[in-house]
C-alpha cells in the first residue's frame, strides 16, 4: 500500500498544482491511495464543494483539514456529505462533519484520520486521546492507518509521532506550511515527519503575499492577508510506503516540487 | 567564505556529537568559520563556561543562544567576558551580553547576529528593527553577516528571510529543534532555511526523555524534562557558501548525522 | 444556606490570614457553609496535608484548587483522601482526585465544583461540557451547587456565568488575583462575580515580591518568585446568600479585608 | 485636580451612556477633566472621526484608546489630527498618532498617556521603558499623569502600577471589561485600579451578543460578535481627586452605573 500525501494547499496557485502534478505523481509514484489537505484551498481560508470536488476529480481520494477548516461559511452546507473529508477529529462531539474517513482501494482498505494540535492553537479535545478511540475503531476494519496531525509545534508533533509509534501505518504533521527533514520509520513500524510543507507561492510567506506579512510583523497593525495572484509556485507532498497485512510502514520519502527542484518529466 | 553552522546542541549527547563530528566536519567541508548554537548545552538550560570553552576548543569560532540562554545562572558570571558569544540581540538595551560579535579569518571578518522571536515566545524589542540596526554597524566592517534567528513560527522566520533578503548573507532559524527542507538563495543572494535542527538524542521529543514529555501532553500535569542520558545521537547544521567580497550567499546545504543517515568516513 | 468563599490563599501570609480573620468572619457572617481556594497556599505553589489539615481546623468545609494544584509533589500523596478538597474537574479523566465534593450541613448538601479555564492557558477538557456533566451528578443529590471558576479571561469566566445561569446557585472566580466589582445575581438566580481575588500580601504583585516581578517585565530575563515573608497583608472573600430548597442565589457580597479597608470588630 | 475616567465604551450602547451619563456625572462630581477610553466605540471596533468628535461635544476632553485602535480604518484618516486622542504609545516609532496628549484646564495641564500591554497580546515595545520616556516628557510641563494601561494581565497592570507608583498620578487600567474593586493609592502618591471596566451593554459577554461568544466557547467553531442593539445597559468609571500641584493623588474611587446600581438623580 502506497500512500502520496499534499500537503496545505493555498489559493488558487495551490490548486493549479494540483491540477498540474497531482496526475504527473500518480503516474511516476503509483500510489494506491492520495490523500491531500485542502484547509487552505480557497483563497487561503477553508474549501467548497466546488474545490472539494475538483481534488477528487484530480486523483484525490480523501481530503484532509484543519485550523481553517471552517473559515469559507460554505463548509457548513456540505461536510456532512463529503465521504471523503476528514476535519480535526478532536474538536467539541457535536461538530459537522467526521475525523476518521475509510477509502476501499479494490480489497483493501485505509482509514483517515486529521486530528488538530492544541500547544499554540485554540482550545480542543485531547488529540491523544481521541488519536486512541479513533484507532481502536479503524483497526477493526484495516491495519492501515493514516494521521495527519496538524499541529504548531514540534514538541506536540514529535510526541503524537511517538505515542502512535507502532499503532499506525503514518503520523504525518501538516500546518506549518514548511517542510521539515525528519521523515523516518518509528522503532515500532511508523512513518513519521514533523510536517509535509505547503503547496502554493514559492515567494510567499507561508503562502501569502509577503507585503501585508511584513507589514504586520513590522507595525503591529492589522492586515488582511491574501494569496498572490501571481508567481512561482511550490508543491510538498511525501509518499509512504508501507506493508499491506501488518500496515507497518517500509519507508516515507518526501517530495518538494519549486523551481529550485523542478519535478522532471522522464 | 564558507560558514558551517549547527543547530541547538542539547545536553551531553548533542556535545559528545560536536566532539566527534565537528573534527570530521572541519576535514571534510573545510569551512573558514563555525558557528554552534549552545542554547541547550548544559543539560538542555542554557551553558556554562567550561561548555562555551569547549566548544571552542573543539572548533567553534562562535556561539549563538536563544531564550535558554539564561537559564544556568553561571551565564551571567562570564557573558560579558565571552568575545565570541552572542545572545539574542532584541533583548532589552542594558541585558547582559551582546547580540552582535566580529569574527576575524585572516584577512576576513564575519559578523555573527542573534535575535530571537516574539510569536508565541516572551516579549521582547522589536527583532526586525534590531535586525536593521545591527546590520547597519555590522555593514561598516564586513558584507559577510550571519544571522540565527532563534524563533517558533515560521511566519515569522520566513518573514525574517524576506526582510534581509540582499542585506545579509545568510538567516537561519533555530529553536524549533527540527530541521526544514526549504533551504534556498532568496532572490536577492541570503540563504535562508527556516530551522537548522538539533544537535542531541536521536530518539526523544525536542532531545528531552519522551516519557515525561509525552506524561505532560497526556495529563496536563507539571513535568521535569530530563536530556535522555544515553541512546542514539543526531547532529543538524547547514553549510553556506558566500562570496567573500559580496557577502553574498551561493549555495545553503543541510547537513543532518544520525543513525538512518550517518556521516561516511571517506 | 449562606456560603463564604476565600479566594486564593498565597503563602504563610495568606494562611496568617485565615488563620486570624475566618473564625471572625463566621462569627459575623455566620456562613453555613465555608470554601477556601488553596492552589497556592505553599509558598505560593499547590498545598500540602499539612495546610490541607490546618484549613478545615480553621473552620473551612471544603478547598477548591486551581492551575497551580500540583505544584507541591505531596499532593499526590494525600489528594485521593482528601475528601473535602475539589481539583479542577476537566483535567484529563485519571487525573488523582476529584472536580466534585459534596459537603453536609445538618439535613442540607452542598455540591462544590472546581473547573479550570482554557484562554490564555493550558489546554485541558471543556470546561463547559464538564459542567454539564458534574451539575447532573449534583443535581440528583441537592439543589445547591457552587462552582469555582479558575481562569485568566473575563470572556471566558462571564460565559460560564451566563452559561450556568439558573443551573447552579454561584459561578464564582479565581487566578487573576484580583477582586472584581462586578458581583451580580444573574437573571435565572445563578450569583456571579469574576473573581473573588487573593489572600495574601497586600504591597506584591498578585501576592508575589515585587521586586522578582518588575525584574522579569523589565529585563524579560527569568526571575524566582517568593511570597514575601513579612509586610501588609489582605483577605478576599465573598458571601453567597442563597435559597435553601431551590438553591437560587438571593444575594452575593463582595468581602475585602485590608489596611485600607480594615475588618472592624464590632 | 480632579479626572474623571470612563472605561472602553462598547457600540452604540456604550455610547448612548455617554450621552445620558457624561453630563449628569460631570454634574454631580465636577471634573476638571473627563477621559474617556474609546476603542470599541464604533460597533465594538475601533473609533470613527464622528464618534471622536461626539465625544468631545459630550464633555470627554481625551480620547485613549488600545488593541482595537486600529480595527476601524477610518482611523489612518484622522488620527494624525485628533489632537485629543492618544493610541497606546508603546506602538513602533513611526506608528500614526501619538501615545501621549497634553490637555490644558485654565492654567493647569494635564498629560495623558496611554499604553498597552504585552503579555497575553501580541508584541509590542516594552510599555515600561516607554512609561520612563514619556514620563520625562510629561515631566516637563506638568506633575499632573494620568496613565491608560490597556492589558489583558493582572501581574502586567499590577506591576506597572507599583513601577510608576510615585511618578504619576493616576495608572489604571482597561481591556479586561470587567471593573475590579482594587483601587487604592499607592504608598507614593500614585492613583491605581486594575481595571476600570466597560461602558455598554449590562448584558452581554464584555459587551457582546452571549450567544455568539459562547457559541465560540463551546463549538470552537468561529463566530462574528456583534454589540447587542438593544437591552439593558452599564457605565463603569472612576474619579481621580490629585493635588494640583504636586500630581499626587488623594483619592480614586470607583463608578458603576447599571440597573442593579443605578445613577440616582438627587
Ligand atoms: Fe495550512
Ligand atoms: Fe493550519
Ligand atoms: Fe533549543
Ligand atoms: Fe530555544
Ligand atoms: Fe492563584
Ligand atoms: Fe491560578
Ligand atoms: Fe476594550
Ligand atoms: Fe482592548
Amino acid at each position: 500500500m502506497d500512500i502520496l500525501f499534499v500537503g496545505d494547499v493555498v489559493g488558487s496557485p495551490g490548486r493549479d498544482m494540483i491540477k498540474e502534478y497531482l496526475p504527473k505523481m500518480k503516474r511516476r509514484y503509483r500510489p494506491h491511495i492520495t490523500i491531500v489537505n485542502g484547509e487552505n484551498a480557497a483563497g487561503g481560508r477553508g474549501i467548497t464543494e466546488a474545490i472539494y470536488k475538483q481534488f477528487l476529480e484530480a486523483g484525490a481520494n480523501a481530503i484532509t483539514l484543519g485550523n481553517h477548516a471552517w473559515d469559507n461559511k460554505g463548509i457548513f452546507e456540505f461536510i456532512d456529505d463529503a465521504k471523503y473529508m476528514a476535519r480535526p477529529a478532536n474538536f467539541p462531539e457535536d461538530t459537522p462533519g467526521t475525523g476518521l474517513v475509510f477509502i476501499k482501494m479494490n480489497t483493501q482498505e485505509i482509514a483517515v484520520i486529521n486530528l488538530q494540535g492544541r500547544t499554540f492553537m485554540p482550545p480542543l479535545d485531547c488529540p491523544f486521546k481521541k488519536a486512541d478511540e479513533l484507532i481502536a475503531i479503524a483497526k477493526k476494519r484495516t491495519n492501515i492507518i493514516f494521521v495527519d496531525f496538524h499541529a504548531e509545534a514540534t514538541s506536540e508533533k514529535q510526541a503524537m509521532g511517538w505515542y502512535l509509534d507502532g499503532k499506525v501505518t503514518a503520523v504525518v504533521g501538516t500546518h506549518t506550511h514548511v517542510q521539515t527533514a525528519d521523515n523516518r520509520i518509528l522503532p515500532n513500524g511508523t512513518a513519521y515527519m514533523t510536517d509535509v510543507g505547503m503547496t502554493g507561492p514559492y515567494d510567499g510567506i507561508l503562502g501569502m503575499e509577503r507585503e501585508a506579512v511584513l507589514h504586520k510583523f513590522l507595525t503591529s497593525l492589522p492586515a488582511r492577508f491574501e494569496v498572490p495572484k501571481s508567481g512561482r509556485k511550490q508543491l510538498s507532498a511525501c509518499l509512504i510506503i508501507a506493508d499491506d497485512v501488518s500496515g507497518k510502514a517500509k519507508s516515507i520519502k518526501p517530495i518538494l516540487i519549486n523551481d529550485d527542484q523542478p519535478f522532471l518529466d522522464e
